[in-house]
């Protein structure tokens, strides 16, 4: 996996909470990840399939900036990890997802998404099961920490 | 969502579970799942894309009925969820919708399966957001619980 595959999904989750909260999150360097422990409170799934490839991806917010998203998107900030934040996180996800889909589509690269599960609870832990590597971008904001994780194999011919 | 194209899911899991640990799952009643708790202690998540409609799935573990199943697959008990078990949890999912899959392509309804991302923690909790009904399959052994969750939704035309 290059950083030609990489850089969408990390241009795609600044563009989408910077157009949608007015909020600019701060990109670390991505690296590869080699434990399990989600460093956040909520994560959206979604999987994708493609002719060539096909992976999971998970984006995991801690409750503070997931909150102030939500502020900052709707007025209305729950204080808790309920139904309207799940449904937020999955659409983010949607939107993420979507976003890195048009721009790796530009570069040859195609995949269609499935739909997206959200996993909220504190300490837990995601492990994405694709034979590849997996990549882990971190995001920094005043109010709070994001990552994404992807990781992808190789389509094998049956 | 209908019976012929749940049931599959179900038939799926027993199969794995009795080909694979020499075990049956006694299955419950499939209903439409009406809250997010995921009542076990682990979860295979994966995506389904196909020409007419998309989803995920997850099925979720009581850790004393996975810790059975590894122990008669593989004759080790960790004794907690380690990473050998989410690869387990992994694999099954894999094998579950792989076999759910082939069943649903003799009736016509296709798709293609992501790869599978494995959730752990007491009290995560898991909510399917494609735009569907959701169905809760349970299932009970003696050493514990076990449920698939199924959720999907048609694909828009753009």
């Amino acid at each position: 996996m290059n950083v030609e595959f990489i850089n969408p999904f990390l241009v795609s989750l600044i563009n989408v909470i910077s157009t949608m909260a007015t909020m600019d999150l701060k990109p670390g360097k991505p690296q590869l990840k080699n434990h399990d422990i989600a460093k956040g409170d909520v994560s959206g799934l979604i999987g994708m399939v493609g002719p060539k490839t096909r992976g999971s991806l998970s984006i995991t917010f801690e409750k503070t900036l997931i909150l102030e998203i939500m502020n900052k998107m709707l007025a209305e900030n729950p204080g808790v990890i309920n139904d309207e934040v799940t449904d937020l996180v999955g659409e983010l996800t949607n939107m993420v997802t979507g976003g890195a889909k048009n721009l790796l589509s530009e570069k040859g690269y195609e995949f269609d998404m499935a739909t997206p599960a959200v996993v909220s609870g504190k300490n837990h832990t995601i492990s994405h099961k694709a034979r590849g590597k997996k990549i882990l971008m971190p995001f920094t904001h005043e109010y709070g920490s994001a990552f994404i994780e992807i990781c992808f194999e190789d389509v094998q011919s049956v």
